[in-house]
């Protein structure tokens, strides 16, 4: 990066806020995608660390006058590329806008600085009797910023929805450096075409968050985990919508396959419970009072048992619930490592079965293996394509196609939670119309007309 | 309307599906906003009512190449004056795009024709179990493409949100003619910029709705009505947050003044339960279990006693609570022949008793009258400005104007529910920067080049 830049920068924000120097900058040069598909960082990109709003202003005006990129980074753990400069850029790193966490018990939310990790948040809500926030992506050194932008979602999606459900207020600055407070601690607002809304899941690409306001929850005081073993896929993904039908809405409910679950429990050293069955599914129910616990847990295992389960056990203590909570969180590093990536389709609830019957046969007809773990309760699944001696295998893009076409033909998405980024740009046109992506395109233009922010992400633009 | 308009109207869709006689089409050319504010209609506007998605895009397509505004029109229910042709327009209704109610037990959704009316929908859900659909406008001659396009409210926002956390799919039709299909049955999707949450509240500006996919949710079993009184104000807006704060999240609050809810009372000659104190407070409590529902109803009764409740009754027979909520719910009604306005803003909970103490105060220096009742629970309450001698009073718009700065002022908004439509648009920058008003221009030019679509709504763009 010119020096020129860099000198203008540091007398924007200050001399120890702009890193130029690779030693210190390559901690910023990538996010979580995995290693063999993480697009290329160009590594003459400086970073930034703005202290406020007005720095964070000042730094897009200037970048949107002399046409530099500027890339918006948070915790780095997105799984899409979003974060990583693929051009040379002014990495705009939000550390330090941490300092703000508002607890506002009389309204029921927290307005939170976009740098505040979820494990700071969490940590905050501790000091309340009985507050919650109920989304939790997995890696908790996400930032709030950052799960706003990629509209984060996770295990307990659901009872509670994803982020857009609990986002009512954005501090925002956009690109030619106007700040705007969006929303606010309302539960209802029809003022205009909704730009908050806009704002989640835009991935960097509309404007930089600076502030959050999200909605807290009373938290229910019993929770109780259900592990549940079935000797094949189709009879345990067959129970996910016939407990929703039930009326029964657990926290979680999330299926595993044995292989995925025994290797998740040799990485973190933990003896996994079930012995019979090939196929885990895991229920988390948390209601308000003991027997509504138990009642729902009996219902459960009766619509389990009626579904050939071989073996079904109810994780009571914190201790037998945390070690199950910590084979399925575990997972995605303990795969990684020999994974080329890690698909993030959803598809209808009720297409599950069918939908994970074709991904199967997908598979095998190109001799892969896809070990398969996901949020069964929302259609979300996660197929793994694994390497083959340690490296792409051939088949890998076309695999992937016919997977995301299979997904879109039942309905559904590309990426349920993970995002488009950089890496699914080129499968974007798989699933949405020649319309939509114009849109998209048309919007991204009238908010950031010299297109400066976050370049390659979610469409590319001449 | 130029009769060769009207005749390539009639070639494209059908001879008996095009008004152009103002005997036929005056049923069309206004909505439910009250009498004395509402914008005056272009009489020689006409009326398509196109039979299927395919004829609503032929109509769009030839109006934008003869650029003739569209205004659509849903169950004509709106209070903000989006449906009225203030230019001479066409008027695109969707009464005969009402055939489909598609119930999807296996994924608690249904698709539904955005002609279908909330009261053919209900009607529909009858014929099931347990399924259940929250959002209750009040009007159930709203249409469900209306109540997307509005982004409808009601009472049931304290527990279940408004229309935009149960919207999952839509078929939308752009005003250059294209059909394209956003969302779908998932619960989760992050593939681009949300087009789905940016058509919901666009008031008709971006696209016109022809489907649409709402999410279900299991009934809960028992519900309970209690009718609380208090001598004033702000025992009464206190007990709110109170309530929320324990953890009870009822499926309403309302608040009502005793002279609205009396008044109500006699237009439908029913009898009002309280006759102590000034001001009622309405929890509707719905819950899985009977006495959880007793349990909780207690809680409220003590919160409501330390809060110098002067009455509590528990109406739990169908008859006693019907009498309640149908008082209730023709407060409008009953009120609206009288009034001049009635106002829509909202503050967050906490503020409410500070927010309505200042309003009322504001009416008392303008010497007016403001009846009030309003969804407490989700910080919505309607103020009304009254008529005096039958006339809009000279303090009107000045009184209007102080009360939407006092709504910003506590972070509130100017429209809660019922949206901006042509009767706020002179409001808007109250509320909203410069900033937001160019990019909800932008926005527009992007979706709607030519201008088409609903011209002089959300925004004016000349």
């Amino acid at each position: 990066m010119n020096a020129g830049v860099v000198g203008t920068l540091r007398k924007l924000i200050g001399e120890d806020w702009v890193l130029d120097n690779l030693e210190q900058t390559k901690g910023y040069l990538y996010d979580q995608t995995e290693e063999l598909i993480r697009p290329r960082a160009a590594e003459d990109s400086i970073v930034v660390k703005p202290g406020n709003t007005k720095e964070v202003s000042e730094i897009l005006k200037y970048a949107n006058e002399v046409k530099i990129p500027i890339v918006p980074r948070g915790g780095g753990t997105g799984l899409c590329g979003a974060a990583i400069p693929t051009k040379s850029s002014i990495i705009l790193s939000d550390e330090r806008l941490n300092k703000t966490i508002e607890v506002d018990e009389l309204n029921l939310m927290v307005t939170c600085d976009a740098g505040v990790t979820l494990a700071a948040l969490l940590e905050k809500l501790k000091e309340y009797d009985n507050l919650f926030f109920p989304v939790h992506p997995g890696d908790e050194g996400a930032h709030i910023g950052g799960m706003v932008v990629q509209n984060a979602g996770g295990a307990k999606a659901v009872r509670h929805g994803i982020m857009r459900n609990h986002i009512k207020g954005l501090e925002v600055v956009f690109p030619t450096g106007e700040i705007t407070n969006l929303g606010g601690k309302l539960i209802k607002n029809n003022s205009g075409l909704d730009l908050l809304h806009l704002m989640i899941g835009s991935e960097g690409i509309l404007g930089i968050v600076t502030k959050v306001i999200l909605k807290l929850y009373p938290e229910p005081k019993y929770s109780g985990t259900l592990l549940v073993s079935f000797n094949n896929r189709e009879d345990a993904i067959a129970v996910v919508p016939q407990i929703l039908q039930r009326g029964i809405i657990p926290l979680a409910i999330e299926y595993m396959e044995r292989d995925v679950a025994l290797e998740s429990a040799e990485h973190i050293g933990a003896k996994w419970p079930a012995v019979d069955g090939s196929v885990d599914v895991i229920i988390i129910l948390s209601e308000d009072k003991e027997d509504t616990l138990y009642e729902k847990s009996e219902e459960i295992v009766e619509i389990c048992d009626s579904n050939n389960a071989v073996y079904t056990s109810i994780a009571e203590s914190a201790r037998e619930q945390n070690t199950i909570l910590a084979v399925r969180s575990n997972v995605y590093t303990a795969v990684k490592h020999n994974a080329v990536d890690g698909l993030d389709m959803a598809v209808p609830i009720g297409s599950i079965p069918d939908f994970m019957r074709e991904i199967f046969r997908l598979a095998d007809r190109y001799g892969a293996k896809t070990p398969s773990v996901g949020h069964a309760g929302d259609g979300n699944i996660h197929n793994f394509i694994m390497r083959e001696n340690g490296e792409i295998p051939p088949y890998y893009e076309e695999l992937k196609e016919e997977m995301y076409k299979t997904a879109v033909k039942y309905g559904g998405t590309i990426t349920a939670e993970h995002g488009i980024g950089k890496t699914r740009v080129p499968n974007l046109a798989l699933q949405l119309s020649h319309k939509e992506i114009e849109l998209i395109k048309a919007i991204k233009k009238a908010f950031d007309p010299n297109g400066i922010l976050n370049p390659g992400t979610v469409v590319n633009i001449e």
